[in-house]
């Protein structure tokens, strides 16, 4: 197979934004862009599974990666068909094995309903005695992404109001994926992963949204051993985060961040004196987000 | 009834945040507070419904406010009882008629999952033809909310991390909760509304969070006719405020906001030139969203 290159975000794109006109704090007219908010119902082998509000982009990959992360498309699964129905926001995935999946099923609607975006019980599974691969990370790899991803074109800076999530190596961006969901974006990243057969270990995930138990769970279950958020910290997220040996980066804005797990495999080696501040433009990203 | 009073969070409450270790970005060792998140499942009627990641106060009111706003809790629906039982986490609401909300149950499990935060079929529930009242709302209202909130003692400044939702009358904040999920603070504002009997319909809700479709339709399903935030606007919020009538105000920081729906019901009353930027733990507040 070959490498699949480095996938970041189109603004550009018409389908993800549109104009809105409105009027501003002194009464004044104004029309600016507003992300997309639209279904998406994923079926698994013909038996629906969830409605996803998304921005709409890479629906394959956000529902493989839904799938994945919570753990009813498994390693060995081989995936015979994705169908996507753009007019009836539909998408099927196939699998050879058409069992397995459903007891897990019968489990998540029982369990779920589902007010903050965590099918617990199902989230948990697999988890287990895992231990991520005790990976070093450098301070000025963290100065360098947040750089970059803060500056580079996105729907965020465009519009606003949406979250994004990036699959790093080292210091550089590899897949840069944005969502109204915030886990949409992660869920997109484990999709594109999956698809391409990648694995986490040598990786490290950015996201711009809170460090909860959720987040933890997902990256784990990628097998990425390091996780890094201009967001805060959850007590729950910390827990997990030490548990699995998942080295946890928070509040990473500036020259600034808090490490809660995993501290002992970081090297400081950055120039603090050459770290510039936080941008007016970041210091909003972090205000769009919710 | 007694009129309940103010109700306004409580960062002393230990049981809230937990003490957490860590490094920060010179590798000092640091001590901070980081915010609880456990597990809540509710119940209906000895049915499981839900388990949501909350940060732990007002169970009730939070378990109440969710099957308020999923359509599972009838206006004339009677409470007998309220459950909480904090070893295992779970609340039992019980109900004097226990049909009803079966058939919705069916629907519910086989739509939702959930990555999103989203149960989308029964969500639009009961808002065809819904209008709310055309109630006027004064800018200088937004900047007194807006100065009050971000500074009155809470979670968000003690510990960072967790999203807020203000109830409020004209220019003064009634009801401000907090909590790890989005929908979980406006969830508890509806339980406490439910449970008080109080009417949305000369109320204006603010919340950090972001004007989703979930958001706007929570808001119309409260009654309440105005919705503002600090954050900025999906396309489909914008679209179904429109519908039913919701007063929708976004990005309000410092002097500057956008409203973006029911601008003819706006007076433009403040003096802009008396209204202070955004503090700086405002920003912070917003940035610790997500």
């Amino acid at each position: 197979m070959t490498r699949p290159g480095p996938l970041f975000p189109d603004p550009s794109d018409p389908r993800l934004t549109r104009p809105v006109s409105g009027r501003d704090h002194t009464g004044a007219e104004t029309e600016l862009r507003v992300v997309t908010e639209r279904p998406l119902t994923i079926f698994l082998n013909g038996r629906e599974i969830v409605t996803a509000m998304t921005v709409g982009d890479y629906p394959e990959y956000l529902a493989l990666g839904f799938l994945r992360n919570q753990g009813m498309l498994l390693d060995d699964d081989v995936v015979t068909g994705v169908d996507h129905d753009e007019e009836l926001d539909t998408i099927v995935v196939r699998t050879g094995r058409e069992t397995g999946y459903e007891e897990k099923l019968k489990k998540k609607t029982r369990t779920s309903g589902c007010a903050v975006g965590t099918v617990f019980g199902d989230m948990m599974e697999g988890l287990e005695g895992l231990r991520l691969p005790q990976a070093e990370l450098r301070t000025s790899w963290l100065y360098a992404l947040a750089a970059e991803i803060n500056t580079m074109p996105s729907l965020y800076l465009a519009a606003g109001a949406i979250h994004g999530t990036v699959l790093c190596h080292r210091d550089r961006p590899l897949v840069y994926m944005e969502d109204v969901g915030r886990h949409n974006a992660v869920d997109k990243i484990a999709g594109w992963m999956f698809r391409h057969g990648e694995r986490g270990e040598d990786r490290l995930l950015y996201t711009t949204g809170r460090l909860t138990s959720e987040m933890v769970i997902k990256t784990a279950r990628m097998g990425i051993p390091a996780l890094v958020s201009r967001s805060g910290f959850t007590a729950w997220g910390v827990g997990l985060a030490r548990e699995v040996g998942l080295t946890l980066i928070g509040r990473l804005r500036g020259r600034r961040f808090l490490c809660l797990s995993g501290a002992e495999r970081l090297i400081f080696d950055a120039d603090l004196s050459a770290v510039g501040g936080d941008p007016a433009h970041a210091r909003r990203k972090a205000a769009g987000d919710g």
